[in-house]
């Protein structure tokens, strides 16, 4: 479905919202950004252009101390105290079980009641009903949508419109985008920037394949300056690197932390390359980046899989495929974009490797071999999508401070806690 | 589906079933209405004819205390420690997102526990299982069965089922009727004539375009004689009179107040006009009715658009056509029954406007250029369906005594509450 | 689908999967059956063979309980908080109402969130996940996974995948078959079990059609030697023999207490008839067992349908007619497999009617003339299934210790209890 700015006649009413809305989704992010907001804090959650490195900080932090409280009975009986009250209303026009499940778990950490909208076939659409329509029942209803559509722009759209609510003293609630179209899925962002930062504490041996050994993998290993945290990392991403909305999500995050290189390793194709409209942001961004076509491809004078600090795998999404790609694509060596136990154990020691996940057994781009090796973060990370939405949630709910103040008292005060 | 009044030869368990019941369900209302209670208040809630008054004013106060009571974290919290013990089955299979959600979320302010069923070719009819059957199964795990069907009798003919079963000493449990067949939909009813009363009540803004105005519109405005209270009004229905359940059920709860005129505005077609039944009904109750095919009809001298209380619009159910309406329709003109903001600059300042919804943006019978006016209700009224069908719920498992002590308590003596 | 032992070569990783866990699969029950377990309790239920007449008696006193302590709020407020931290998934790639109802009902009863995936066209499947990959992403979001799936040994090879995680130090959660293929569905046969134990202790009117009066019984109705319990007893099976994984779990469990006898009462035709390796187990554990065509053969001299303790009627599975049934199946007499009035007056005074439901109204094998008897007990045996299904959970999660301590002081010290 084309956008609203490139519709010449709106016909509907459906058509007409959208083009109500549409100076206002041309804008440049840092205007649209202080409108998602509310008493400085993320109300709306549309675009990881939203989030800073403060709030990424902020964020992981909230997530840790949920994570550690799901640990023990009493932890959880306050989290689920925490919004019983409220009801989540979970509007997926777009099928998605990974992020439904994530988000349904992370809702019922908190105590909140779930419902849900995932055939639009069944609702009220087929009555003639817009969907702003419908996006008001659910606010009527229910006390935060998080949608999942396929039109690129809806979650803003709707956010929008609930500002607009807002302002003329109606009911409005907050949206959650859990992905729009090709062009957003924020908390996927999210999810694989916290999966980062704890593999870069180098703290806990789940999340990290070398903890509590930064100093001896200095020393012994030979990996002078490495240091903790994000800044100074060379992160790598193999596979779908043009459709792939987790790794532009994820790219641009990373932008964010200093001294980042990122490393881009995928066939030289139209379709599967990097798209022309990121290359400038990434430009823009000052942030230097290397477009590869192969592992063994050299930076700093070496084969790049022995230079990365992450590496972040992708499904190729063949899927989307359109017809002219079908006869370009069967003469790709994908083999190439297949990691194997040969080329993981010449990663560095400590670098892990995410997946968005699902993987494709058919295509292999992650074997099962793999899945034992400790740099192997993928299965981890999906869990840690589910407390790191969790504490978005908490944010949005405003019961975050709740949660560090709650931490304080009952676990580094009381028990001097050392994880 | 025929009921089973008109059935020759029954051939399934099914059909026998309905049959079972059919000399019960072809009785005059007033004689099933006490079958329908238990310890004097109501048990199943079938049809809109078991409404009273005091009952409609009764369940009204008691879904304000709801709504109250959701505006704290210590109200809420009161509120989901309710029901947090009871199971509901909401068992749809006549879809309908609208009533669905609603109901969930009434149950969720309530504390229950939510389970649906809504896809019949899932189930075990498809092995043979009849109604009845699953109906019990039903009953056995859960505490309420919410049930929305295409077959006209099947909700009361379950009450039935129940009410023998608790007469043998068998599990039974309260059935809510919430849309069955072309035939009753209570509880949109119920939201309707709540919505009314809170207009008519003229104390709050977003529920009376005119609140805390009613001395001066009497006395400035020229809206003599101008009482609180639904009675004394003129109620004005546009659209398909004919096959809204909605227009009826509302109809005949509003034939129960003192002196009410009922306005129809509609097509002079065999489909869209209202059926003779009905009009043997009203003119039963000696409710004074007109029926008129413009808004621009006169009514005590003047366009009847001028003289309305309230204006109840609805959807044109195309869906619902049959093959002969489809040359006979096209020869109308519907514009006449869709508003307009200049129809609308004409209604008297405090006349609410209504709509079942969802509303249809193709047909287009209220533009959203209506929404922002004062008088559109229809959004409140969605919301309001949930606080009435929390209420009934409460009225069902007998909490709502303890709504009515809790809020005398802690809001009329503690903090002599004002709205 | 053909399971992993006789497949020849795996393509996909979905076969080298289940090929992986072939050898463990291959093993006789009594090796397995430790591994299910963890610190001496079940953690896994994947088939009945892991239960024990101890286990089983211990489980229906559990149930016993929480079914006494639902009878008031009390009660009701201690069970929904002993696992309102938990969130369970419910996988139903095949489809059932009933067992998915009864499920969703008992994870209430004891307060857990419930999720599910019921159609697996919608689920990440369809992008090349492999089930595995499935089941570990369920288990990063929930704590237990209730599966139901047409792969026959699915379930048990996840509770393999499960260990296998544990044991690596990776999270794992408990897996509840909920009927895996032909073969197994163990929470069926406990509740069967349940529903027997209750009527064999003579102590409640609606457990039991003779309550309260086995010494009435043995000693004025000429019943002489009837005991409480299973021991002793003769317990028929009619209908469906061949096909009926209830039938054949049931029996197993049947076959752990002392000098009960079987009867099997249905067509002499190769798809209905036993099957050669139920016969072949049940002589391995020497139960007297007897194979009839009708209910009026001969038993010690008399017809068997005035000899059974027991009787379990089961319906025709004619959606798994394959094409060569067709034919056969149409020359026999099924009326004979259908109870009626007078059958039923003939049986033993005392003798419980049992069914796993869904019943076929039109094949009549349990007409409603029935229900009314006291005999009847299939409803009751649904409600059964949601107790014992909680008291299962409650015994995974470790808290059925919780409920004994409950019982006794609340119930049995407090108000000397008397049921």
């Amino acid at each position: 479905m084309s956008t609203a700015s490139t519709m010449k006649r709106p016909k509907t009413q459906d058509e007409r919202d959208l083009l109500l809305y549409d100076s206002r989704l041309q804008r440049p992010i840092r205007m649209k950004t202080p409108e998602l907001e509310r008493d400085g804090r993320i109300r709306h959650a549309i675009f990881s252009g939203q989030f800073t490195v403060p709030f990424l900080e902020e964020l992981a932090g909230i997530a840790d101390m949920i994570r550690l409280m799901s640990k023990s009975r009493a932890g959880q009986d306050f989290l689920i105290n925490l919004l019983p009250h409220k009801r989540a209303m979970l509007y997926f026009t777009q099928p998605s079980t990974r992020t439904f499940l994530s988000f349904m778990a992370a809702c019922q950490v908190l105590g909140m009641s779930c419902n849900e909208v995932r055939d639009p076939s069944t609702s009220s659409e087929t009555k003639g009903e817009t969907r702003f329509d419908s996006i008001r029942m659910f606010s009527s209803y229910f006390d935060v949508v998080i949608m999942r559509s396929p039109i690129a722009r809806l979650a803003e759209s709707c956010a929008y419109l609930m500002n607009d609510l807002d302002s003329s003293g109606s009911r409005s609630v907050p949206i959650v985008n859990a992905g729009s179209g090709a062009d957003e899925h924020p908390t996927q962002a999210l999810l694989d920037i916290y999966t980062l930062q704890r593999s870069f504490q180098f703290a806990n041996p789940k999340d990290s394949p070398s903890s509590n050994k930064l100093d001896e993998l200095r020393e012994r290993k030979g990996y002078d300056g490495l240091t903790k945290g994000l800044a100074h990392k060379t992160i790598g991403f193999c596979g779908d690197i043009g459709r792939g909305r987790t790794v532009r999500s994820l790219a641009m995050l990373l932008a964010l932390y200093e001294d980042v290189r990122l490393v881009f390793v995928g066939p030289d194709h139209p379709t599967l390359a990097m798209r022309e409209d990121m290359r400038e942001r990434l430009v823009d961004r000052n942030v230097r980046f290397y477009e590869m076509d192969s592992f063994e491809d050299s930076l700093d004078g070496r084969p790049v899989i022995e230079q990365l600090d992450a590496l972040y795998m992708t499904r190729i999404q063949k899927e989307h495929n359109n017809a002219a790609d079908t006869d370009s694509l069967a003469t790709i060596d994908f083999s190439k974009y297949c990691l194997t136990p040969e080329l993981v154990s010449r990663m560095k020691e400590y670098a892990p490797i995410l997946h968005p996940f699902p993987r494709d057994q058919h295509f292999g781009e992650i074997p099962p071999e793999i899945d034992n090796d400790p740099r192997a973060m993928y299965f981890r990370q999906a869990r840690n999508g589910m407390w790191i939405r969790a504490a978005l949630l908490a944010h949005v709910f405003d019961v975050d401070r709740l949660i560090s103040r709650h931490f304080l008292t009952e676990y580094v005060e009381r028990h001097h806690y050392n994880e």
